[in-house]
């Protein structure tokens, strides 16, 4: 066995202590929980997609008061005020950039020409080969136990991870499924220099989240999360009335249309950062079942390390 | 690290040298696969479900013709001709049975009463709970990614694999996504003492499938499978003309009779042992899309093995 791993290629690229990363995730991740995390030795990511510029720009100075580490924003690509969005992330100068939900071409180029080492999203390898051919610094490999959006061809880490390493030579970041550090080793067993971590962040003292969604994720059990929304953009969701009105919905024959007239605007706004447990939408992953406590990030950072040192010493 | 595992509770338990096990499969494994994967070290099983009774019993004759080591038979709770199964069974001394597809009451004290080793195959901790109870003597934890019958809650391998082991004390075998020793070494951070393997040993020359089956499974990409069937008994299929019909229809509200209907009779064996690639139930799992040739059982014990070997000495 090698000695403990604080040097590989995602280490290095982000300036890292350990190749733990934290999601940006909406309604969550702002710069409270990013600053926390990157300066407990991970790297903290502000969650741009339900961000206002202003409000993006406000955070990133924020972050940038709070830590003198690296730390990323999350750019889904699809997002309205993109444009003015990489304005000000290139105006500010932040240092890495992950891109999810488009096309990994569209402001790859723009964004490394601007000095900024790029991260693409993908749930299958062959948008993660787009991802490298793109130019992209590095991909992560989200699987179907993921939380929020998701790929359509509900490929679960356990396969995804050595199909995409497989795929590709840069390096890849496993998601989904993941908030332990024996979760970590074996994602890394399967081919990962390192993991992103979302649900496990959601509970923790730093997430802007609403306290009864954190409460909520505490108490989830197996099973209490589903796919759902599959025929828009599929999405993970924690069960409740909203979803489950989706589902019966899906069941019935709905079409998108219907689907979109149901899920309105801001309903992840709602249930999420408003709290609304029945009728919000509440994006988590199937590993919320492992959670049962809220803590602060930095103490999440250092039990997932010595969790991944432990199960390194004693894989089995 | 500790040395390579070759002895742990579930070698000791079956009897055999590596913790690989050979998944029962209807129309695939007979006794010319499961006495194929037992002479190699690992565990054959006979996938008694598309079994009569009689052809059942010639199957274990010849397997115990052709093995002197440890076999066993996957037994779905739910066959019609349950009752007469386990006569033969206890009447050849079949060692070990892996039940599924059922209450693990059912039938475990009577086969355990008879001398029998018995396994039970859950898909979520509650019943694996269920099945300690029961007094199995380990359980097979099998994720979303698996091929065939699956679980309602569609748990992951990743999530699936701690949780189990965190809910029991009996060993746990786990099953969905591996192929490779690199994925059994996987599942063994994560809690497993033992994997069980059915997509890698379709693909073996000693499989009864349809040498198109196998074909198919050879050229299968990532994405080529999904969860169907979902409101009768949720299965795992490769995608083909049948199963985007039950897709179609149950994107349109179909209930459950008319999927029934759609279904119909022996559409398994059309496929998987008839071969036709189109209008039959052709079930196998996600990890198909890493899989590349045909070989015989033993090959892929040695092949697995030394992977995990390779891996375990050099983890990431």
């Amino acid at each position: 066995m090698q000695p403990l791993l604080t040097n590989n290629r995602i280490t290095q690229l982000f300036q890292i202590e350990y190749p733990i990363i934290q999601a940006g995730m909406v309604w969550a991740s702002g710069w409270r929980l990013a600053s926390a995390v990157s300066n407990a030795g991970g790297l903290g990511i502000l969650g741009a997609g339900s961000m206002y510029s202003e409000v993006l720009k406000e955070h990133i100075q924020k972050t940038k008061a709070a830590t003198s580490k690296p730390f990323a924003v999350n750019l889904p690509i699809l997002y309205p005020n993109i444009k003015q969005h990489i304005d000000i992330i290139i105006a500010e100068k932040v240092p890495i950039v992950f891109t999810s939900a488009g096309n990994p071409k569209t402001f790859t180029t723009l964004l490394k020409d601007a000095g900024i080492v790029v991260v693409h999203v993908v749930s299958s390898s062959l948008f993660a080969q787009k991802a490298e051919a793109a130019g992209c610094d590095a991909v992560v490999a989200e699987g179907f136990e993921a939380g929020g959006h998701n790929g359509r061809e509900e490929t679960t880490s356990m396969v995804l991870i050595p199909a995409v390493k497989a795929a590709i030579k840069i390096p890849l970041i496993a998601a989904g499924g993941i908030a332990t550090g024996r979760q970590m080793l074996a994602a890394m067993v399967l081919g990962a220099e390192a993991v992103q971590i979302g649900t496990r962040f959601i509970c923790s003292d730093e997430a802007s989240s609403h306290p009864q969604f954190k409460e909520a994720v505490i108490q989830a059990k197996e099973g209490d999360t589903q796919l759902g929304l599959k025929q828009l953009v599929p999405v993970r969701l924690l069960k409740n009335a909203f979803s489950n009105m989706i589902l019966e919905a899906e069941k019935n024959g709905a079409n998108m249309e219907a689907l979109q007239t149901m899920l309105g605007k801001a309903r992840a706004k709602k249930g999420m950062f408003e709290g609304d447990m029945e009728e919000g939408e509440l994006e988590i992953g199937q590993v919320s079942s492992l959670i049962n406590e809220i803590k602060s990030a930095a103490a999440i950072v250092t039990e997932i390390w010595n969790d991944f040192a432990a199960a390194v010493s004693k894989p089995f």
